[in-house]
């Protein structure tokens, strides 16, 4: 009888250059933001606040990540999946830690969903390119 | 390295003396509000409720000043700046601490954010009026 | 048959003056206070915080004024009341609200309660003393 | 009269270096640990969680942080500071975010504290070994 199975999860050299790399490209497109990694269960690995960032996006950096993680697709995707059905839409917008705006966005490696980065602090656009600028470090 | 930043606060005195304006000014206009007054951080600085005024108010005029002082926006503008994205507003609106209807404005000094007060307890444009009176009693 | 019974609450101008000669109090022994005065129902009417003074005492001071409103005593005499019953002193301690620590006394006029103060930022001593101040400011 | 005062805090780039240096002395002894830093006001600003960390670890090393940074004491000099009143520590331990035993150490610059930092996962000596090294990595 198998007993167990085997999951990947983003380590925490990886985790702390994405939140390093997509809060640089805020800087560089002159947004505060915030940048949460997660790993494959929606844990928290790593998490990096811009100087100035607004106060409520510690929270949703991570809720994005949370929510990209364990649904695994990006929060927008999942909004948009939801969107036929506007009872289920609300019913899920209201779970503990979902956040279905745009800006958390699944790691996935060799097909395997190994975590999710969650970007919080400016426009969706630019959440969501701070959020590829943390996978783009990773070579993603 | 640099290891620190720095940011201005409103002071306990200054705080006082916005709340006391505009709870007075409800009172000359006949409306029992509760006014609050946060920090550059969304905490709490100074709280009066007027005799009368309804008790959610104590939680919403915080609520108020927490989301002007973390934004950095007046609560309504910030409604209207999401408004254009349904999802997007709903997942503001559903944050801890957040308000988004009018009665809560930035404390402003010398281009900085170092506050938000916030009134609860008339109707939007009431609660918009008592807020600017405690302003007002700053000279700002 | 008789339909309601009358409660006394202290008054929003009362407790104003009140939490400004508490943290005044404060500011006189060197020490930067929270003080907080409720109602009768135990629900905030006022609250002042001093430059500096620690952030926990923001919830720690309106938890001390309501104890002393909801149980009608000091929140050491109610500590002190439940102490030859270790469960029940553990079990009220662990209500939500409840501060079982000095710095919290009712307000009374007349023999009825009124309301409480409560401060918190110094020793247990020192927050007695000034939540003192802040009656003496009313002539209590 | 006087508005706003002025207060420093931690900027992410110090931040960010110190959770990674707490990490790796966690390392090179050995233990998986989960390395947070706040702002002044008790914010998250950077946190890392070593492959393998107890995942409690990852909300203790935050409130170690905050109550560091809140109180302006290492956690368990807080704790000594309490220990004469059964009371007291017991309702200190309480409040949200506390934590009262080892492993969090306020930031200070000039002698003012810019915010905090909190290890979890080893014994208590260890994470304090480790939110030391933290510090050093800052020069501090």
């Amino acid at each position: 009888m198998q007993i167990a199975i085997t999951r990947s999860s983003i380590c925490a050299h990886a985790a702390h250059a994405a939140v390093e790399a997509a809060v640089a490209y805020g800087g560089a497109i002159d947004k505060a933001v915030v940048a949460a990694v997660v790993d494959s269960s929606g844990d928290l690995v790593a998490l990096l606040r811009a100087d100035g960032a607004f106060k409520p996006s510690i929270g949703i950096a991570q809720d994005k990540a949370y929510t990209a993680a364990v649904f695994g697709a990006p929060t927008e995707a999942l909004s948009q999946a939801l969107s036929a059905n506007a009872t289920l839409h609300q019913g899920i917008a209201l779970r503990p830690g979902v956040v279905l705006f745009a800006g958390g966005i699944p790691i996935v490696v060799d097909g395997a969903i190994i975590g999710a980065i969650g970007v919080s602090g400016g426009s969706e656009d630019e959440d969501r390119d701070c959020a590829r600028a943390g996978l783009a470090a990773l070579g993603l």
